[in-house]
């Protein structure tokens, strides 16, 4: 029992110069969902809030409390989940008792998380067996469909960088399920009910059959994005704020995203990344690593414009523009007059540019303008009018 | 207090003649929805009917009401939203009284408004101060919520022309909100009860995040208009009825739409107008002011055919068919065979047609058909195969 | 009544035998949903299980106890929808006895549906009268909502192949009503409840405004199938097992699908199909029959790659790419060197390859690779760098 913080700080001291224990990389406390034919399946994980590469001390204090509570506490392995209990939580408030009463709003949301669930209405339906505390130690191969949702989540939430992340083995971690709203139903449940529901007027209405939920079933945007459609970001994308995903062909996969305030009205596949101040025009495409590129994720700088319908294989540089239409792919031949390879070089004085050139050659190159000439069908490059931005960070 | 139509129309005549008086152009009462957390914040207005340039008697009712219940009704501003009290629902009833009994249907509709009100039961959960009497005197910067949907009621109902309504400063007096099917939830109360929502399984389903609402969430399209997904009309959009929007690459944007039966599995920029019996092709572009356009808001013909995935960010006329795949910007270079010239000159006599345009000169210019030459990929333009249909009304 | 199998099986014979007895190509039961107002209207018919050219003596059962019930059993016309009633439930209890007890999970399906219609729950809200019997003879235009449904049913769930339906009249039979879910509303019903459900804060969230349902919303798909967001399949289209729909620009229309695991990123138009092993890129567009073809359904072949945003209007062989962004219609000149036409000749020895090409000429030619030239523009086919598969099933 920690009665005052400095007890507090000595308990966690205590925990962490044990030999058994080990900092996590992430933590937190999930509510499952299971499934309704075999409920030994986990079918989802929610966590009201997750850590990443912080807040050490409640790691220690829930590892600690799980092992008082009778769990197999193993951190010598990439991951851990374990069951709650009731000792389990009572461990907990005992060593939070002094954060307890200052706990609310933004501060101390771990010890939030614990008195909520400490304090929940017995009718509330749940039992300890629907939470699970849920750890990983390496980033290696998700082991479970908890430690999979972790690691959306510290992607969604911006708490890792996107691409930063090892997710090999998630989709097959994940089940394929029927989603009414953010509720996951086993298709087998459905196949085994069909009848009956449908017969009685109560067959579920689906919105979607995948592995993953949407990110807004799990995250809250800042106050300044947009999502109009939630089909349009998959849980594992991250937004950074001031970013709009429009609905008409918008869309945004798991571990891909904006890095700044950026309109998105095309895809951004899984692994690209879109700089700030950039515009994805409508029905834009920026491809993945299994489709069209040559194997490099492809990143567009800032303030750079793809044009409606456009495509690219290819990384587009800062204040760059592809004209609506225009497809540029890492093998596209791509003319320069020597007037445009004077500007594009004066842009970029460590680049080469020339008259002939392929679209993989663009990597890092800022202000360029790729266009079609639409009397002789040639891909063409030249200055963009853009202003090409000194990153304050750098300069 | 009015108990025949003559004494009614004597009333109307009274309140119109006095000297704070002034006709609306545009009012209605509102049920509104209230911020969870600030409840002054008004983040919705849902109007069951709305006047536009009509129904000035209903108007001085309303605004007669309103005075003798003790509201300010100052009608030297640009606008007006007022509470409403029983007293002004029972100074209503009064004056309607002759047209109470035959209020039903599509029959006086504001009566049936002041008698629903009237008669919603005690237990419904709202109060007066869940409605508003809203008043737009003059088309400048909304200042308020409620005269910005009134003004986005008055577009999607087609009671005012698109691009015909001043709606700067819409974007500025709506608040960005998550949305659970119509019910708007501000972000800030998600945030201060996700710990308990997620723990306890009632974390809302949030289908969008925006500052607008859907079309379909306030208007009852026309009976052979079809929505195929409702987040594909943004609520301040009009469809002429007999308007089909698919659910693949289609949006609409507020203050955009059609003019007529119009097939649309493309997007329809904000203030882009598209006639009728045209077809925006899947994933077309008509691009917006701010996106590739020279400034000027697009417009596309009547009968025209804009195929699969092309692009247009100029003016296009009647009977006109741009190729799958093709786009058309203000300064894309044309080609045009002299026998093109001729024949699209023939069909257009006051027009001035070359054998070298750019996009912007086809403004107005009917029975185009615009392609990319396959063999030598010059864009061109010849005459389309379709005939160019006299508007009855103009010849 | 049948009180063991040989005596169902002489049971059947004996209906089979009667003159006015005749073998449907497909039928089923069916919940119905009713027009709130016009509730003659059918707006929607559920059925838990449909037969197609199957389970004749389940037929043959339900026939007869219509008959017995004092139906109109008339097998002369194309179609038969007939209510049910307790008559109809005694008489199919009866002659089913035999198979009720090892009716459940995939066995027996028809007699499961008896058996949980009898067994519904007085208060389930349901009466006889919101059921039907529906049965088809002929493959001839439909002349109900019951057996439009059951022709979308026969189509979605894969029991018949994809063109291979007479679907005339189906749009004339379907209402185009409003969707809350799963939930028709009649457009009528919402216009006459306007005022009140808006002022009372339940007016119901659209979800869409439609003819047709969603597929998802009758049918439950292979396991390993993902359709990402609901609205991308329409009632009617078919999705063989291990497709994936992505939320982009995806839609896939009645009646047009796919043959094997597919990955749809793109517009799959009414009457196309796509081979198995392919992959239609992100906002690639499959045209139909009656935008941009030559009015030949267009057909996908195995293990083809179109590229994002490509376009076809003519149907491409197996093995073949469509490089982003290009767009082959049945007129499109398409421009081969002599090297490529020994190549794809060699993959295709009983086709005619030659230097200048239509898109039409490719049907059967399989390996091609399309792309355009950018330094001339010109459209060009070489021979892909994919292996064409022997089809197993063919040599």
């Amino acid at each position: 029992m920690a009665n005052t913080k400095e007890e507090f700080k000595q308990l966690i001291e205590d925990v962490q110069s044990q030999d058994w224990y080990r900092n996590p990389i992430g933590f937190g406390i999930a509510r499952i969902d299971r499934g309704q034919l075999d409920s030994s399946k986990v079918l989802q994980a929610t966590f009201p809030i997750i850590n990443w590469n912080e807040n050490f001390g409640s790691a220690a204090v829930l590892l600690n409390a799980l092992k008082i509570a009778g769990e197999n506490v193993d951190t010598k392995g990439t991951e851990l989940v374990c069951n709650i209990s009731d000792v389990f939580l009572e461990e907990c408030v005992k060593a939070f008792s002094p954060y307890i009463s200052e706990a609310k709003g933004e501060d101390h949301k771990n010890v939030q998380v614990i008195s909520t669930l400490a304090s929940l209405p017995i009718d509330s339906g749940f039992t300890a067996d629907d939470y699970k505390a849920v750890f990983i130690f390496e980033d290696e191969n998700a082991q479970s469909v908890e430690t999979s949702y972790l690691k959306l989540y510290a992607l969604s939430t911006g708490k890792a960088a996107i691409r930063s992340l090892n997710l090999n083995g998630i989709f097959g971690q994940l089940h394929n399920v029927a989603w009414t709203g953010s509720t996951p139903i086993e298709l087998d449940w459905l196949r085994a009910n069909e009848i009956a529901l449908k017969l009685s007027g109560k067959y579920p209405t689906i919105d979607m059959v995948d592995k993953f939920p949407r990110f807004l079933s799990h995250v809250i945007p800042a106050d300044n994005t947009r999502i109009l459609e939630t089909s349009k970001v998959r849980m594992g994308a991250q937004l950074a704020a001031g970013t709009t995903v429009m609905p008409g062909a918008a869309y945004i996969n798991f571990n891909a995203g904006t890095e700044g305030s950026v309109m998105v009205e095309g895809r951004i596949s899984s692994s690209a990344v879109v700089g700030a101040g950039s515009d994805v025009g409508g029905g834009a495409s920026i491809l993945g690593v299994l489709s069209g590129t040559d194997g490099v994720p492809v990143s567009i700088g800032e303030n750079t414009l793809l044009g409606a319908n456009s495509c690219t294989g290819t990384a587009i540089g800062d204040a760059c523009i592809l004209d609506a239409g225009v497809t540029i792919l890492p093998g596209t031949k791509i003319t320069l007059s020597e007037k445009a390879v004077a500007a594009i070089a004066e842009a970029n004085p460590e680049k080469e540019i020339k008259t002939l050139m392929r679209g993989m050659d663009f990597l890092g190159v800022n202000g360029v303008h790729f266009r079609q000439n639409s009397v002789n069908g040639q891909i063409i490059a030249m200055r963009s009018t853009r202003e090409i931005k000194l990153n304050a960070d750098l300069h």
